[in-house]
C-alpha cells in the first residue's frame, strides 16, 4: 500500500513538473521556444532526482511502466504489483496533470491537439527508453546511489537530443494526452509512442544483460 | 544563540539571492521574462546549495517558518526555540532585501505593487509547500546527506511548475512584500499566501507520516 | 568484447547527445545561437555524466582516442587493446552521428560545410585537449568518484570558454564531419583539430605527471 | 613549488574560463545580456568545480588571495607562502587572460575600458567576498568534500544576486583590468574593488569563528 502511494504520489509530481513548467516556459518565454524547453527540460531533471532519492527506498521509485516492464523481464518484480504499480502511474500521472492545471487557472479536463507523429519520433522514443533503461540498469550495477543523478540528468538532456523530446514512459505519455498545453500529445499519436517505448524495453532486455555482466571478460 | 544567528543569517542570504537575481535578471533580460525566471531559479537554488549545507549542522537550516512548524509538529523542536527561529527568519529576510536593494542602487525601504493573488496562485503555494516538506522529510528518511540538494533543486524546479513561482516560505513572503521589484508581492496580498502556506504543513503532517513509515508494509 | 561494447556504445551516445541537442537547439531558438549553443553544452555534459558513470567500470569510459593515447603513455593500457578502443570509438561515433540525423529526419549520410580553423581555434583545441586530461587525471589522483562530474561539468564549460566549443576528441572531431548541422565541422578542417588535440595530449603528459605528483614537496 | 603550481594553473583556467566564456555570451547572444550571463556564470562554476576538487589536495585550492589572506588569518598558512600565493595567483589570472585572448583571436595585451564603481557595486563586492568566505568555511567544517561544489555554486548564483556580478578575487580583478571584453573591469576601478574584499575578508574574520563555532552552544 505504501508502495503504491509512492508510485502514484511520486508519478503525479513527475506530470506536475512536466506540464506545468511547460506552461509556464510557453508563457514566458515570448515565442523563443528553446528558452521554453529548457526551462521545462531543467524543471524535469529537478524534480526527478527529487522523487527518485525520497521515494526509491520505498518503491523502487520507477513511475513508469516501461521501467515496471523491465524490472518484470528480469524477474525483480512480481507479476500481480507490477500491473498494481502500472495503475496507480497512469492514475497518478492524470492526477498530475490536472493539478497543473488547476495551479494555471486552466480547464482540468483538456484533450491535447498537439501532433507528435512520424518514424523519426517513433525511432526517437524506442531509443530514448532503451537510454533510460541503459543508465538505471549501469547505474544499478556501478554505483547505486547515483541513480536518482542519472536519470535526471539522463532525461534532462534527452529533452535535447531526440526529436521527440523523450517521453520515454507510457504513463507519461497517456497523462500528457489529457494536457492540451507545451507538452501535449493528441490522444490518437499515443499508442505508437507506447508501441515504441516498448520496443526500446525489448532492445534493453536484449543488449544490456550482455553489456552490464559481470565476471571475467 | 548560534542557532538564531545561523537561521537570521541563512534567511538574509536566501532572501538577497532571491531578490538580487530577480532585480539583475529583469534588468539584463530584455523583456524575456523566462530569461529572467531561469537565472532568478537557479540563483536561488545555488544559495540554498550553499546555505543547508554549511548551516544544517548549526541549526538544522530551516530558514522557513514552515519547516520550523512542520518540526514542531513533529515534536522536534521545543515552542520557545521554534518561536524564536520563526522571528528571526523574519528579521532576517527582510535584511536581506534591503542588503539586495543597498547592492543595486535602490531606495532601502520599497512596498511591493506585484499582485499575486487568486486561487490558481493560492493551490500553488499549498503544492509548493508540501512538495517541499515531501522532500524535506523523505530526503531526511532516505538520504539525510542529501537534502541540501533535494531541497535546492526542488525549488529551481518549483519556480517553473507552479503559478505562484513557489515563495512555500512566510518569512519570504513577507520579506518580499518589502521589494517593489521582480521577486516582489503586493502586502496585501501576502496573508493569503501565508495561509496556504500553513494549509501546505498541515497536509504534509497528515500525509508523510504514512507514506514514510518504516517498517512492515 | 565487453569492453569493447561499451566503448562503441558510449561514443555512439555521446555523438547522439552532441549532435543530436545541436539540432535542436538551432531548430528551437529562433537565432539565438547563444541559447542553442547552451542547450548543447548543457545535453553534453548530462550525456557524459550518464555515460561516464555506467560504464566507467568497465572499459574505463575513454570515448575519445586522446584519452586512451594518454592512459597508453602512462603505460596503463596494451597496445592492441588501445587500437581496438579507438576504432570502435570512431565507428561508434559515426553511429551516433546518423541516429541522430535519423531521430530529426534528415538523410543519414551527410559532410558538414561549416568551417572551423584558424589558429584561435586550433589554440582552442589543444587547450581543450589539455584540460580535459587535466581533469581527468587530477580526478583520479584526487577523487576518483568524482571523475564523471569532473568531465561532464568541464565540457560543459569548456563549450564557452574555448572558440572552438572544445571537440577535444579525435572520434568526436572525424565523426562530426560527417553532419552538416550546428554541430559539423568540415572534413578538410579535421586533420587540423586532431593534430592539436594530440599536441594537448603531448603538453599534459609532460605537465601532469609534475603537478600530480606524490611524495614529499 | 607543486603547490605554487597549482595556485598559478589553478588561477590561469579560472580566469580562462570567466574571461573566455564572457567574449563567447557576449559574440553569440545578439545583445541579450542576460543570456551572455548565464552562460559566463555556468561556465565559471563548472571550472570552479573542476580546479578545487582536482587541486584541493595539492594547494588547497586558493586560487584568490582574499582566501588566502583570510587562512593567513587562521594562522594556517605561513607568511612567505602566503605571499608567494598571492604572486602566482596574479600572475597566473594575467596568463589565463592573454591565453583566452589568444583562443579568440584577439589581441593579447589590452586593457578594460569598462567602467565598474559606486558604492553598491562596492557593497556588493564586500558582501560577495563575506558570503565566499562563508561558505568555504562553513563548508569545511560541516562537509569538507562538499567544498569544490559550494564554492562553484555560490559563485554562479554571485553572478546574479549581486551588481558587481561578484568578482570576489583580487587577482581575477587585477587580470580581469588586462581584457577589454565582456568581463572586464577599467584599470582605475580595480583597487577600490579590492579594497571592498578585503574589508569583506575582515568582517568574515570577525563573524565566522562565532557563527561556526563547536562546541555547547
Amino acid at each position: 500500500m505504501q508502495k503504491l502511494l509512492a508510485e502514484g504520489l511520486g508519478t503525479a509530481f513527475l506530470l506536475i513538473a512536466v506540464v506545468g513548467s511547460g506552461i509556464m516556459g510557453a508563457a514566458l518565454s515570448d515565442g523563443n521556444v528553446a528558452v521554453a524547453l529548457l526551462a521545462n527540460a531543467i524543471a524535469t531533471g529537478c524534480m526527478l532526482y527529487a522523487i527518485i532519492t525520497t521515494l526509491g527506498p520505498i518503491s523502487g521509485a520507477h513511475f513508469n511502466p516501461a521501467v515496471t516492464l523491465a524490472f518484470w523481464l528480469r524477474g525483480e518484480i512480481d507479476s500481480l504489483l507490477a500491473l498494481k504499480y502500472v495503475a496507480v502511474q497512469i492514475f497518478g500521472g492524470i492526477l498530475g496533470v490536472w493539478a497543473a492545471h488547476l495551479m494555471f487557472d486552466l480547464n482540468i479536463l483538456q484533450l491535447s491537439t498537439t501532433g507528435r507523429s512520424g518514424v523519426s519520433q517513433w525511432f526517437s522514443e524506442g531509443l530514448a527508453t532503451f537510454g533510460l533503461l541503459f543508465v538505471i540498469f549501469g547505474g544499478l550495477r556501478s554505483r547505486p546511489e547515483a541513480v536518482p543523478a542519472l536519470v535526471a540528468l539522463y532525461i534532462t538532456g534527452a529533452y535535447w537530443f531526440t526529436s521527440s523530446t523523450s517521453f520515454a514512459n507510457p504513463a507519461v505519455t497517456i497523462a500528457r494526452g489529457f494536457s492540451d498545453t507545451f507538452a501535449g500529445i493528441m490522444p490518437s499519436h499515443v499508442p505508437m509512442f507506447i508501441v515504441m517505448q516498448i520496443v526500446g524495453v525489448g532492445v534493453a532486455a536484449l543488449v544490456l544483460p550482455r553489456l552490464f555482466a559481470k565476471g571475467p571478460t
